[in-house]
Formats: C-alpha cells, sequence, structure tokens
C-alpha cells in the first residue's frame, strides 16, 4: 500500500464511544452489522452463515478453534457474529458429544477504531455467553488486531473462520488516478451517475486490487479446511452507478456543496475529497476468488433491504425516516470528514442531510452480497 | 480466579491518556518501564535482557519470531522493550547473514488499560523502527490481548520471547483472608511494620498462587527454548517488611487515613481497601520457578535505585523529588482508588502525598529483581 493512502487509512472508522452520535448509538443493537446493513441483514444472512459453521463442525474441529471478525467497529454489534458462531458451534458439539473446543478470538478493525469500548464490554460479552450457553461453555480468549485488513494480521495457518461483515466494500485507498489529480470528480465524493468511465474505471481496478490482496492474505492466515463468510455492500446490476449505490453519497456531496456555496469550506477541499469506497457487482467478487483460486465458493446470497431499514419494522414519516438514517451516515462518514475538512465543520455540514433525504423522493434498497467460502485443502 | 476479585482487575491499570496526571506524562520517556521502576532500571537491566535475546538468536530462528509483552501499560513505555528485542533480534540476524525474521508483538494489559492510546501510536512506532534499523526492518504486526496475564493469553506455543517489567507484583486479587475480613488490616493499605504474621502469610500465600499460575500458564505459551525475561519490583531480604516495599504505600494510607480524619471519607471504606501488590523475595521467585520446573534460570539479578531516581538524575530538593514521587504514585493508584473511594476525593486525596514524602526524612531505596529463564525443550 502506498504511504499517501496511511492518512486516509487512519480514519476509516465509525465514531466510537456511546454518545448521541456515536456508531453504538446509530446501529440497532443486536444488529449484527453496520449500520448501513440494519438489522434484518443479520438474520437474512444467518441461514448462510450458519450452514458455513455448522460444515466446519463436519470436519476434525482441533482443540482450540479461532474465529476473527475482520472490521469488527465498537458498539453492540462488535460481538454479534463471533458469539452467534461460538454459539453454533458449542451447541453442535454438545449434540455430537464432542468436547466444545477452546475459542480465540480474533477482533481486528483500523487502529482509530474505539477499541478501549470494546474492551470495557468484555465482562458483559462473557456473561452474556454464559447465560446463553451454560456454565461449561469455553474457555473464550480475546484480541485485538489493530489494522488494515488489506494487511498480514495474524501469523500463518492461525484461523478456522474468518467473518466480516459489510467492511469489504472499503477500499485501502482512493484510487491513485484521483490522488494524483489524474482524474477529477469535481463537486462529488464518490462515483454518480455523470461519473466518466475513466473515473469508473479507476474505482472498480482499485476494489480489484484491494480485493485480490485481501484474499491471498487471508489463504495465509486460514488453515485449509477453513472458512471464511464475507459480506459485502454491493451491486446487483453490471451497471456501475446504480442509485442503491451511490445515493447516499449523493446526498452527502450535495450537503457538502451547498457549505461551499456558503463559504464554508473552499472548493477545492471538496475537490480533493474522495470516499475510499466501492460497491461491487457480485460477479466482481466471485471473479476474485475464483482468479486467486484458494478459495471455493459454498454459497451467495444477494440481500436487499428498505431505504428506510433502520426504523426496525417501523413505520415512520418520511422525515423521521430521513432521520435515523442521516444520523447512520454521520456515524460513519464524520471521522474522515472532519480529517479533511476539520471538525469545525460538521455540525453545519450534518443539519442538512437529513433535510436533503427528506426531501428526496427515491427510496432505493441497500443491497448486500453474503458469500460463503472454504479454503482448499 | 474467585468472581469477586474480578472488580479489582478491572481496576488495576495507570492512568491512560496523556493529561497532566496520566502514566504517560509521569513516566520518563525511555524509561521502558513502570513509573517505580524509573529510567535507570531500563539500561540496568539491558544487558541480562540482551544476553537472553541473543541466545535466542543462537537457536534456529523461526521465520517468524513471537514476542510478548506483559503488562505493557500505555505511554512512551509501551514499545521499549519490544523495540530493543526485535532491534536486537534484527541486528544479530544482519551480522549472521540470516533472513531477518517477521515479528509478531502480542501487548498484553487489563482490559482497562489505555489500548487506544497505544494504537494511537503505532504509526510513530514504525516510523522509529523504521528509523532506527533502516527501511529492511519488520514486517512487524502488533494485537493486543485485553487480559489478566493470570489467563491463558494466547494459543499454545505461540510465542518466542515472553517480557514482563515491573507488573508481576500486581497480584490477582486481594489475598481472600482480607476480602473475608477472617484477619484485618486496620487503617493500612499494604503490608506495613505492623502488620500481624498471619497478614504476611496471606500475602505471601496469594503471591505463592498467583506467580505458580502464571509460570504453568506461560508454560503452555512459550516454544521450547523460548525466553521469559521478568522484572519485579521485589524485597532484597528476607525480611517480609522492610522499609523499601511498604513505604510508599504506607505514605498514601496515612492521607486517607487523614481524609478519615476530616470526614471525607468513612473508616469502614479504609478499612475494606487492601492493595493487590506484594513484593516478593528474590528466593520466592526462585522458589516457585524451581518448583514449576520448566523453567531454567539462566540469569538473576537485583537492581537498586536511589529513592528520588524519578529525577532522572538531576538534583533537587526534597520538596521537588516528592512532588514527582507523589505524581508517579497517582498515576499507578489512582483508577483503583477512585473504584474503591469515589472520584471525587481523588483531588483532595491527593494534595497530601507530597507533604508526607517531603517530611519524611527516609530515603529508602526502590528494589526491582530480573530474572532470565528458558523454557526447557
Amino acid at each position: 500500500m502506498k504511504k499517501e493512502s496511511m492518512g486516509m487509512q487512519q480514519v476509516i472508522r465509525t465514531k466510537g464511544g456511546v454518545g448521541e452520535e456515536s456508531h453504538a448509538r446509530n446501529s440497532i443493537p443486536q444488529a449484527g452489522y453496520y449500520p448501513l446493513c440494519f438489522t434484518t441483514l443479520s438474520s437474512m444472512s444467518m441461514p448462510l452463515l450458519e450452514q458455513a459453521v455448522l460444515d466446519l463442525c463436519c470436519t476434525t474441529l482441533p482443540e482450540s478453534v479461532a474465529i476473527a471478525d475482520l472490521g469488527c467497529s465498537s458498539g453492540p454489534n462488535t460481538f454479534c457474529a463471533v458469539s452467534e458462531i461460538m454459539t453454533i458451534i458449542y451447541k453442535r458439539c454438545c449434540q455430537l458429544g464432542r468436547s466444545p473446543p477452546t475459542f480465540w478470538v480474533f477482533l481486528n478493525d483500523l487502529p482509530g477504531n474505539d477499541f478501549n469500548s470494546v474492551f470495557k464490554s468484555l465482562p458483559a460479552f462473557h456473561e452474556r455467553m454464559r447465560v446463553k450457553n451454560g456454565e461449561e461453555f469455553g474457555p473464550c480468549h480475546v484480541a485485538a488486531v489493530p489494522a488494515s485488513f488489506y494487511h498480514k494480521l495474524v501469523p500463518p495457518r492461525t484461523l478456522q473462520f474468518v467473518h466480516s461483515a459489510c467492511s469489504l466494500q472499503w477500499l485501502s485507498q482512493v484510487p491513485p488516478e484521483l490522488l494524483n489529480k489524474q482524474i477529477s470528480n469535481k463537486g462529488k465524493i464518490y462515483l454518480s451517475k455523470s461519473s466518466s468511465p475513466p473515473l469508473i474505471d479507476a474505482y472498480a481496478a482499485q476494489f480489484q486490487r484491494d480485493f485480490s490482496l485481501f484474499l491471498r492474505l487471508r489463504v495465509e492466515e486460514i488453515v485449509p479446511g477453513g472458512r471464511m463468510v464475507l459480506t459485502f455492500k454491493a451491486r446487483r446490476t453490471p451497471d456501475p452507478v446504480p442509485a442503491e449505490s451511490y445515493l447516499s453519497r449523493d446526498q452527502l456531496a450535495q450537503a457538502l456543496q451547498e457549505l461551499v456555496s456558503e463559504g464554508l469550506i473552499a472548493e477545492e477541499k471538496l475537490d480533493s475529497y474522495n470516499v475510499p469506497y466501492y460497491e461491487p457487482y457480485t460477479e466482481d467478487i466471485v471473479t476474485e476468488i475464483e482468479k486467486e483460486g484458494s478459495f471455493g465458493i459454498k454459497g451467495l446470497e444477494i440481500m436487499a433491504l428498505p431505504w428506510d431499514s433502520l426504523n426496525g419494522g417501523q413505520n415512520y414519516d418520511r422525515p423521521t425516516s430521513a432521520q435515523k438514517l442521516a444520523k447512520a451516515i454521520r456515524a460513519v462518514h464524520e471521522p474522515m470528514l472532519a480529517s479533511h475538512f476539520g471538525a469545525e465543520v460538521m455540525n453545519p455540514l450534518f443539519k442538512r442531510p437529513m433535510e436533503i433525504i427528506a426531501a428526496d423522493t427515491r427510496e432505493v434498497e441497500h443491497v448486500a452480497v453474503l458469500v460463503s467460502t472454504t479454503r482448499k485443502t
């Protein structure tokens, strides 16, 4: 990874703590995933995740099972996936009359993630696991790996199971053609309907490089026969700029343009800001996995959620739904935006997306792709 | 470990952040160790540490070398020992014309340690290592293990080198005889000249149980032939209560007694507070290592530092030295004291030790023991 991208790497994180604007408060408890993936995604993806874990249990489980969650974030969702994975393994072992393993959990996120909050919640996590599974559950040991998942994370052949939810759409860096100003993206912060083909290609190529690197790194770390289940924010269409992919970033760009027109931020500052993000088409994901060659695809699912799925099934008016969505956007984007534009413009900036979303009549779904793989032996 | 001790386990930590009273500000940069061990301890202990690392390099080093620092704390000293260990290995490999290994660093401390600060300092740490050793150094991957070192920390046979500086005098809990009020320690918070033999025995027995458990846990985690270098605050005399061991805790107890007499804290509150701490006699350490049997002792050193060694060689008047010592005491003890007595009495409390230390004419040395061991094959 080039050095110029490290600055951005440091700030791709959701907002820590438990304050009004933190990720912890703006993702729904027990949602299992990233705020823009919402509650229902967790239950929708569960069958494929469960099957992957049960498949692993069919093999000779070692005495120690190591599980990594990549892009664990901080908040009530941090332990959701690993809790589920460990519970399924534990119950299956009990059913089969086998000794349940010792669990080693590796929680990974960028160094800027609020790991202090995660560690503070460890006693409550262990208590929940005991309540859920009984006193015999465990032992379960937790370590943190504060690094980009585009780097090595654990020693070779350490992991039996890797999980990552709605993190792999984050790139290691903004495409170099944008960083070196070979391509411009004036007034925007991501792909949009007006994006030029070179811009679209630059984003697609960055995703390919990153995901290919991700796979090569994980091949070393996962034991043969190990499982990897990944959820991406993604596209179900080959169209590189469907509204489902770019809308919320377009709305954020609109809010930034308003700040430019009011003189609160400089135009060049906006022009030099781009999000290191890409929602791949399902086929892009499959192609990279097949090209790398060490993982077999065991299942793939596309999940679509209503635009207002943060409501958790409640029927709210558009302004209320827009407010919830705008808060989730703030929780995800604020650290990166504050690092580039300055913390002082965050409040004026984040007053706007709610109104912009409320005034927009489009109701595009949020789409995610879940892919379940096995590390070939 | 008994459940009643977990509350205390959560709060044995030095004060995080970089504020006026934090451990980071009250330990001397590059000191290498815990604030009460001071700058010079690092350089004094270096020959034994260096020899242990060089001995390791005489064996067939694997491609990956995993190093754990137990009780790493947060602040400028966190990376000191691991930096030294990696640099010695790297330079030795270069001298011998061997490929330097990939490094895996496991930083361990209790979950309440300020790991966010540690992770924020990672880019600066990597940069320092590059400046010190050249661009070819590394790669070096860092993980955190937020747990008591009286628990399992890493999977079996993971570690080549274990280091722990001035942490093992912290017990897993206050001796049970004090917790269940079988023995009283009225007006005191640790052993003192007036301690009853049962109280002294209770502390000694708790240390034996804890250190014996520590050794049994590490035997599993360290590969045969691996090295372990431990520094303890300790005694160089069989007398269980030399002033060098109890004085600063006695001075802190005196400050607490003053708050009791002023009605700021309840007498029972002081009577139920004891420090989970024990400075073992050199022989106690050797006995436990020999009793466990899996580690061979390669070297043992006793280090004594002047009472005002926090001055870093400067000659200050007694009040100035007392102030520095009082600040170091606050950095170490405040989290535990605040958890028991309430944060609101911390400022009134910590006004006093400086005056008490300044008025005391005793100048007892700080003593530490360094023991270097090999995991037998």
